[in-house]
């Protein structure tokens, strides 16, 4: 059966988007692959082997334009607060905290926080369903 | 450590898209949430807990702009011929397959698909370092 391993976002500034999965997420670089036009740049920590993969097209003189089609890419972390204060402390930016109601009874808390090229991250706090 | 757990995509037809992911990729709603403005539905299938998300917005008049940002979702199969045979089986339109050498002296072979929301689906062969 279909096994899901990768998403992959183009980003603008290669070096821009490794550090910020670095300091944000823990995410290293797995793999980098260099082609004439492009390099394939894979991420990954060592809480599963999803990855994320850069495309990074050689090109490219201007920066992506995000559309408004595709949402986010969502981590679990255990202590939510204490994230957002390292957030805060590293110059992320992260937005404010948000709590959900969910209909089946059960509650999420997380935030947002913006990668440089503008894709979405939530981080979400495990319990419940997210974990 | 962060998690990585789901990725989120806004889809315009909440029965297309959930019909999509099940024929093409096996995958199955795990939890499906109703809000007044919106309905969220989370996909998963046996193969890792890592879960896409749509997320269906009850005002949306028209199909959304995909921009040039985001890429695609990644899926690693057993067997790349026989899903290729099947996904034109099931009129899922898959593109040509593809044959890429890797810097590494690795090789991967795949194709892609496109679901009704325009979302790019990689599909590759297992093998080398896509397991």
């Amino acid at each position: 059966m279909a096994k899901a391993v990768h998403t992959m976002i183009r980003v603008f500034d290669e070096d821009k988007a490794v550090d910020f999965y670095k300091r944000a997420l823990g995410l290293n670089v797995s793999s980098r692959f260099d082609f004439d036009d492009f390099t394939l740049v894979f991420l990954q920590n060592p809480e599963t082997d999803f990855e994320l993969e850069l495309t990074v097209n050689k090109g490219q003189e201007a920066p992506y334009n995000q559309g408004d089609a595709y949402g986010h890419l969502a981590f679990t972390v255990d202590d939510l607060d204490a994230e957002h204060t390292r957030f805060e402390s590293e110059n992320l930016a992260p937005a404010k905290k948000f709590e959900m109601s969910l209909p089946d009874g059960t509650s999420a808390r997380g935030f947002f926080v913006t990668d440089p090229d503008g894709y979405k991250i939530e981080m979400i706090e495990r319990g419940g369903r997210f974990l």
